[in-house]
């Protein structure tokens, strides 16, 4: 079968499974998941043997140390896989909950219940336990996922294939509700872009690289975000002690993951103080400064900050620092380098607090507060699928509801449009 | 200037326009609205002629009369076009309310806010009315727009764009806010299409097959719909009465619409009772009928239906009609050859009201009403932009809702990520 044949089919038969699970009952859901769950630990053996090929293989092609261990599946990866599906189980099913209703003059009694979006399809690097978190949280919003992960993962993703194709049969679900794409060749990405008539979602996730081969091919409506190039900006009536925790966590907490912070800006007035403490407290965490010429004044251990160093995500112990004369030049910055992920402003004053909560533009905007929030667990939304920046549809992290659109519901008696 | 760098301008400028409208409080964007409305009466006399130049030559290059209706405003087009500005005018703003507030644990204040989606591009077909109403829906939800209607509207729609930067101006707002494409270029669109980091979202309004040109070659999210392909299924228990009103409304109120029925399904128990009388009514108000071999049967005026028929959106007084064995069935057909569009029931049944309303897959599904009801004005929207049935975002009638989005809102007083 060419791969053009494999992915169509492999879309039909997901769109099928797809009615089923939307009419799939919370607690038919919900044991499927479980069931997936004590699968994952039945099979453990199997699936870390099917990973050490890939792992070897990996080796062998001298890929590097930081991606064979995020492609190496230990007990603790299965442990955790496990631990993110009974969490799953936890979470409100939102599928058939209904708004309040309206009722129109005419006596038409109107509401929007929310419904699965159907197909998503989820394209990712090398990490095999996406692969289950991804399924998961599909499975629960009523969709069926079609997942295609990094070829150098195939063995793994192939080995928690069969893992929850098993406890979906025992469960009485369709096995075509959770695929993987069983082909290498990256041809099987561009035929999966192609399928808008079965698919309603592509969510990629991993490098800039490959979220934009994908926004850029897909014929599909696609739910991603670039980068995160995120700002705190330290306002002239900040708590300064306030300010240096926030500011400390939110670039060496996890200087390696999207909403770390990337630049601090800080007004021209408390600089002279703050600086010099919060650099000594940054040059301890291991962090390199890169400042604007004001900054260097300051901080004699900041190198000059160049333009790229405004547009760069580091997700690494760097950090751009830049003195700004009050907080419009501080927005003005953040509306000309700012991927719109996440933007904090560290405050005092409640008009300044107000105008930046309304006026910058980002999927999550903060008061007093690490930028490491912008995350689904951490804002309440339980699991999540990775933060949108896109504006449509969801905007910040995307958590089961956003799996999920609504459909309106009317209920009448005979009316008649006139 | 090339076509290309003339679409980078306007798309720039009105991101530059967006940014201003997004921050612009109510009162202000309605006194705008209310100024446009004014200003389109003070210049109907040169929009008129300006259309009249469209007029002509569309009539010597042989438009159809439909078309040269369409494109034809008259002192009641004018009059309708400011009865939709008060009318946006009188809708409720939703920028920057916010949803109910939740807690974290460790104390932080989440919510969402709704804002602008940024810069909306509208690519129609000849009606130039539809210039003035997306421009006043797009204005009240904060956002800039970019038009570009049909070339052979091109005048029509230049002289109430002046009006528009007329009345923008006079009311403190950029004049960027509202633009019109002004080449008649086909390759225009293809540039804006393209303009994926300033312009947030695409609605393409007009036949199957610009919305197919447009959904495929954008880079940008597009809100759509194909076709209607509207079913009513009359259940074995329904009110027979009712059933009929509901269907010749659904039918003939007015045929040219896309929340028209176009294939009528019937159990087939009331089927040998119901059909005469239906077809009688159909036939009376020049319906003409295709029907199934069982259809065929009962009702002498049905032409037999092709297979091509299940599919079609006939636009017309033409309606394909089909006896079913039970609900199931119905609903088999439903899904097989819907547009997702509006899907009806009539019954008197509790059970199958609420499995139809459940499991039809459609962006408004009915009980004993009209598919006509598929319309924001009667669903209580107000003024909408299109219906949608793609299910990213929005999925049935776009009012101004639809035209923003939501960012998550944090405040807190000093909380860091452990």
């Amino acid at each position: 079968m060419s791969v053009e044949t494999t992915i169509l089919e492999m879309a039909k038969s997901a769109q099928s499974a797809a009615g089923d699970l939307s009419r799939c009952p919370t607690d038919r859901k919900n044991a499927a998941l479980l069931k997936i769950a004590d699968q994952l630990e039945a099979d453990a053996e199997r699936i870390k043997s099917e990973n050490a090929k890939d792992v070897s293989a990996a080796r062998e092609s001298g890929l590097s140390k930081a991606m064979i261990d995020r492609l190496t599946v230990t007990d603790g990866t299965i442990s955790g896989m496990v631990q993110g599906l009974r969490e799953v189980v936890q979470l409100t099913d939102p599928v058939g909950t209904t708004s309040e209703t309206w009722i129109r003059p005419n006596g038409l009694e109107v509401c929007r219940m929310r419904i699965p979006l159907g197909v998503i399809g989820i394209i990712y690097e090398s990490r095999p336990n996406v692969t289950i978190d991804a399924a998961g949280l599909c499975l629960k919003a009523g969709n069926a996922v079609i997942l295609r992960g990094g070829s150098e993962a195939l063995n793994s993703n192939r080995a928690l294939a069969e893992t929850v194709a098993k406890a979906l049969s025992a469960s009485g679900l369709p096995e075509t509700a959770v695929q993987i794409v069983p082909v290498r060749d990256r041809e099987a990405v561009n035929h999966l872009l192609q399928q808008e008539e079965t698919v309603d979602l592509i969510i990629p996730r991993g490098g800039e690289g490959l979220i934009r081969f994908v926004a850029e091919n897909s014929k599909i409506p696609v739910l991603k975000h670039y980068k995160g190039v995120c700002h705190v900006y330290v306002d002239k009536s900040a708590d300064l002690y306030m300010a240096e925790e926030i500011c400390l966590n939110a670039k060496v907490q996890r200087p390696g993951v999207c909403n770390a912070m990337e630049t601090l800006l800080i007004h021209q007035s408390p600089a002279p103080e703050f600086l010099p403490k919060m650099a000594e407290r940054f040059v301890q965490a291991g962090v390199e400064l890169r400042g604007c010429p004001e900054t260097c004044k300051i901080v004699s251990a900041a190198k000059p900050a160049e333009e790229a160093d405004w547009y760069a995500e580091y997700l690494d112990l760097i950090l751009a620092v830049r003195v700004v004369d009050d907080m419009d030049a501080a927005m003005a910055h953040i509306a000309a380098y700012s991927s719109n992920h996440t933007e904090a402003i560290v405050t005092s004053d409640y008009q300044r607090s107000r105008r930046f909560l309304r006026e910058v533009d980002a999927s999550v905007v903060l008061v007093n507060a690490s930028t490491r929030f912008n995350d689904g667990g951490e804002l309440g939304l339980g699991a999540e699928m990775g933060i949108s920046t896109s504006k449509l549809h969801a905007y910040g992290p995307m958590g089961v509801n956003e799996l999920t659109t609504t459909k309106f519901v009317v209920r009448g008696n005979g009316q008649l449009r006139s």
